[in-house]
This record gives C-alpha cells, sequence and structure tokens, in this order.
C-alpha cells in the first residue's frame, strides 16, 4: 500500500530545520511512503538536494510563504491565514491527495482548522486529542488532551469510544480496559461530570473498569483513560514537568562533586537505558481523533528524533484507516456533506 | 512557647506502627512539645515504655477503640462513629486541649469530621487541602488538593487568599506570587470557571501573576498555585504516579545486567542525593485550611518519617498561627458559633 503524508514543514519551534530532516528520515526508512512538505520552498530544497533519485521522487514541495505563529489566536489561523503551510497540508487531506498530515504548530489553530475543513465524523460532536503515555507495564492511550474543555458526559462517552477504537487498532487488543479519570475509587468523590459519565459508560457495551487516580494512569491500570480536556492537559503538563524536574536532579546530582561526577560517568549504562525509556519523542505525536481524516500533533519543541515520531504515527494510523473504524463504531457511512463548522 | 498536638494514632495504613514511633520522634527533637496520642491505649503503651521520663510527661494517650477505616463511607465516619480515634483528635483541637492534629486516615473523613467540628472561618465557604510540592527552585503550595470539586471562581479567589497567607507564614514571603492553574496561556484556553476566577484574581489585591500550566508548577514560576480540586488531585496524583514509574525505571536499568549493577552501585553517592531530594516524605503533610483550628492530613501510606514531616508541618502552623493569620485576611474576628454544617 502506498501512503501520502502531508508535513507542515514550518510549524513548530524550530520549522523546517527540524520538521524536514525527520521527513527525510521517515520518508528512507518506509519505501512506501510518499510525502509533500508544505512550506517556504527556498528553505525546504536545501535539504532535499542530498537526497537518492528514488527518494526524491517520493518528495513533493508544495510552496507557500504564509505561516501561523505559534501565538497567533485561533480566529487569526483560521480566517485570515488560509494559505498557511498548515492550512494547505489539512486541505490535501481533505482533498484526499494526502492521508494523513502533520503539525508540530499551534495546537488551538491546528485544531480548529482540521474541525472546519475535514469536519467531525457524524455522530460525534467533538474531535479529541488523544496520545499514548508510557506507564509501568507498557503504554496508555489518553483523551481528552486539551481540545474540549466544559466537556458534557455523552463527550466523555464519545472519548471512550473513540479511544478504545484506537487501542484496539494501533495496539491489537480486542477489548481495550476503558478508564474514567477520577479522584478517588469512591463514588462520592467525583464532581458531577464524572458521576454522570460513570451511568452512561456502565450502558455503553465498552470494556469499562470504573474509575482510574492520575497515579492509576501511569501503573498501567487501563488500555484508554478518559478525561475533560481541562483536566487531561494539566495532568499531561505535570507529569511532563514532575519527569524534566527530576532528569534536572539527576544531572544536579551528579555535578555535585568529584566523587559524584566520577561514579555518575561510570554509570553511564544507565543513563542510556533510562534516557531511551524516558525519552519524551518515543511518546511524540497526538492523534486529534473523531475528524473524517489524519491529523497528527507533534510537540512545538520536538527535535528530528521526536517529530520523525509523530510522523511514523500517522503513518501507523493510515495503515491501520483509524478514521474509517471510529466512523465504523459511530454507525455513520459518512458525514453528511452539508454540516457546517461551528467556528469559522 | 509550648504546643501541644493531637495525633490520630490509629490512621494509616500501618496505624500505631508507624505513627507512635514518628510522634515520639518528634518529641525528642521539640522540647517544647506536648503530644496527645488518640486511639487504642493497649497498642500504643508498649512503644512509649522506651521513653525517658521527661519524655513520657509530655506524651498523653486518650484511649478510644473506635477507629474510622480507610474505606469507611464519610457519612459513616462522620455520624456513627463519634468515638473514633480521627474525631477524638479533632474535637481536641475544637476545646482548645491541642492547637492542631495530625492523621493519617481516611481523607474525605477527616475533611467532613474537621468542617463539622471546627467550622470554617466566616466570609471562608470551604475548606481546602494545601500541600508543598517541590520545584526545580524550591516548593509551591498547591491547593485544592481534592476537597472541593466543582469550585465556583469565588472559591479559587478564597483559595488565593488562603494560599498567599500561608506562603506569607510560613516561607515568609512578602507578596507571594500566585498563579491559577490553566491548560495554556492564552485567554481564550481557560474553561468559563478559570475565565471568570481569573477577572477576580486581577481584583484582588493579591500578587498575581496569571495563568501557570501544568509543567509551570515544577518550574517554580509562583509560589502559590490554585486550582479546583478535581484538577489540583489529579495532577497531583499524575505526578507522583510518574515520579514512581521513573524511580521504577531507575532500579530496572540497574538491574538490567551484571554492567549496570557494578556501575549503577558505584554511583550510589548519586541515588543518595536523588533519593533524598525526590524522598515524598520531604513533603508530607496537607494542611486542611479555612478551618478554625489547625488539621493535618499525612499520606496514608507514609512511613515513619514521612508522618514526622506531617507533624513538623503541623508545629510549624502552630507557630506561625495559621489560622488567626488567614482569619484576619478574610477581615472576620470570630466565627459565629451557631453556624450550622452543612454536612452532619
Amino acid at each position: 500500500m502506498s501512503i501520502a503524508i502531508a508535513v507542515d514543514a514550518m510549524g513548530g519551534d524550530f520549522g523546517p530545520r527540524v520538521t524536514v530532516p525527520a521527513t527525510l528520515a521517515v520518508l528512507r526508512e518506509n519505501p512506501s511512503l510518499r510525502l509533500t512538505l508544505v512550506g517556504d520552498e527556498s528553505i525546504i530544497a536545501p535539504f532535499l538536494s542530498r537526497l537518492a533519485p528514488s527518494e526524491r521522487l517520493r518528495t513533493t514541495v508544495l510552496h507557500t510563504s504564509e505561516v501561523v505563529a505559534m501565538d497567533d489566536k485561533v480566529a487569526v489561523a483560521l480566517r485570515q491565514k488560509r494559505q498557511s503551510s498548515m492550512r494547505l497540508a489539512i486541505n490535501l487531506v481533505q482533498e484526499g491527495a494526502v492521508q494523513a498530515c502533520v503539525s508540530a504548530g499551534n495546537t488551538g489553530a491546528l485544531m480548529a482548522i482540521s474541525r472546519f475543513v475535514l469536519k467531525t465524523h457524524a455522530n460525534i460532536d467533538r474531535p479529541a486529542i488523544l496520545t499514548a503515555l508510557p506507564t509501568t507495564k507498557g503504554h496508555v492511550h489518553m483523551l481528552d488532551l486539551g481540545a474540549n474543555v466544559d466537556s458534557q458526559p455523552e463527550h466523555l462517552l464519545q472519548f471512550a469510544q473513540m479511544g478504545s477504537v484506537v487501542a484496539e487498532a494501533l495496539d491489537g487488543i480486542e477489548h481495550p480496559r476503558v478508564g474514567l479519570l477520577n479522584i478517588g475509587e469512591e463514588e462520592i468523590k467525583g464532581n458531577e461530570l464524572i458521576k454522570r459519565a460513570d451511568e452512561l459508560l456502565r450502558q455503553s457495551g465498552l470494556n469499562y473498569i470504573g474509575y482510574v487516580e492520575g497515579d492509576g494512569v501511569f501503573k498501567g491500570q487501563a488500555d484508554v483513560v478518559v478525561c475533560d480536556g481541562f483536566v487531561g492537559n494539566v495532568a499531561l503538563k505535570a507529569s511532563e514537568g514532575v519527569a524534566k524536574m527530576l532528569a534536572g536532579m539527576i544531572k544536579e546530582e551528579i555535578g555535585r562533586n568529584w566523587l559524584t561526577r566520577l561514579t555518575g560517568a561510570l554509570a553511564y549504562p544507565v543513563w542510556q537505558g533510562l534516557r531511551h525509556r524516558m525519552d519524551p519523542g518515543r511518546y511524540n505525536g497526538a492523534s486529534l481523533v473523531g475528524l473524517t481524516g489524519i491529523v497528527v500533533k507533534s510537540h512545538g519543541g520536538a527535535d528530528a528524533d521526536a517529530f520523525a515520531q509523530a510522523l511514523r504515527v500517522a503513518v501507523l494510523e493510515v495503515e491501520k484507516n483509524v478514521p474509517a473504524l471510529i466512523e465504523r463504531r459511530f454507525g455513520c457511512a459518512e458525514a453528511p456533506a452539508t454540516r457546517e463548522s461551528k467556528t469559522e
């Protein structure tokens, strides 16, 4: 199967410096891949000179000089930047020219433009941001991570259904265990949203295992953890913050004196193993699920290795045809073409 | 100044095995301290035989055989267990026999009983759970961590005022920087609760620095971080979960083969330093702020070192007279004695 993916080459904190080398690396490891780099051709072209002819044939550049800045307001990105690299990459998905797009750009803009251009499947109210996170036992798919604040119980149910499809498709788990993020195992502890979502999930036919607490996420208690986007984003960022703080403390402890520097240097194999497992790049690539096409968001600060990982997530979702699986789960052959977006 | 503190000796996962040795350790390090151990005398007494006479004089045992179990429903603990070690310890605060109490017991029960027995200060709607968390630069006081779900903007304002008083009193910071936990720096990103709380905080006269994201908490961007209890609890538990997962990974990486075991052993001084800084016990002891008396909650799974730390938090709050400072900030001489609790 030939897979075509569009890359918003200008997105992220580092732009083409990171996105183009990452794209070419993934192109090399996957001979069936065709890639479209969307962005400023004068910046992108120099990177392509090193490609073998067979690789060059699988690479297209779609030139545009307009860019969504990391701090652009969503409304500006959506309404005034219709030729941005982000917008054109998403348009390519909508037109069927590619099967997925990847961007490290402004999350709010990516979500709004994707939703406007691609629409959600019928019967899905809102797309959600889903990512895999490491656990002591493997990994967990968590959603929503910030697309929806003030979610209703029905939305959490939809997130659970979408997350279940993704875990099934990407991990080959037959009945993924779905947990609802809560602050205690007692039923009394949750807020109103959680209690009502819990009732809906019990009747959903999903393999719903009940409540999961913040620490349970990383213990691998569930294959899918569902939460409101506000809560999920705070939990994700707090977790990243702690991991970074600890990594910084390890460095400081090693640098403390000659003895710690020496023994720290000797323990290099331990650090190597740890770095490999802690590497945020290994889990880069959040999916905007619920849309009629595949859109993967890379961390804005991703390096080339991490951005390549986001590209691999997109490839995998194309291979498994995740949007079609979600569409089927929600029992709708096609989203009505006349459906209006609320955002533009 | 002589300080008297009551300890719910039966609370927590380990009961007197942890609480009594911890209590005696703190008693020894602070000659002005008097401690009342509340619980089953037949279990507590054997531990006291080793005390020096001068220490024994500063130790009282208040016998009761009733205990709030970790999985007791809040209503059961509050209405049916009026002679529990937890209840009697809180009663001692209310009666003025001690200035603070410490418990590692059931959080929901501790909150409900404390609120019923001690009441909140006038002008404070709800107590909040506050704890110090490590940051790359020192520590931050975060609240609420689970006492209040579905908080209103006015509650977040009250949390901010209380947190500011605590940071001022315990850390000696003159105008503590107060941040509001949110999912992005753009004003567009927050939910309705956050936007309205942000407005209130801007007019509060506090040193309000605006939004702080999940990772910003651990970067030391603020001295006080305010959030709804649901969000705060999830963030706290997720952070604990990540820290534990990483500690487990370090162990696994060291145990991987003979080389990593050897070099890992040589790096002992690094682990020592790291363990000291990562030690959850260093930050054990969450305060139930907003009440007319001091109640400190220890982690249920705390060991003796960690439980001792919770006791030290209580001692410090007594020394600084935190409830009186909060009362003054909220401009009320005394809470009306006739005020009814909503919980019993």
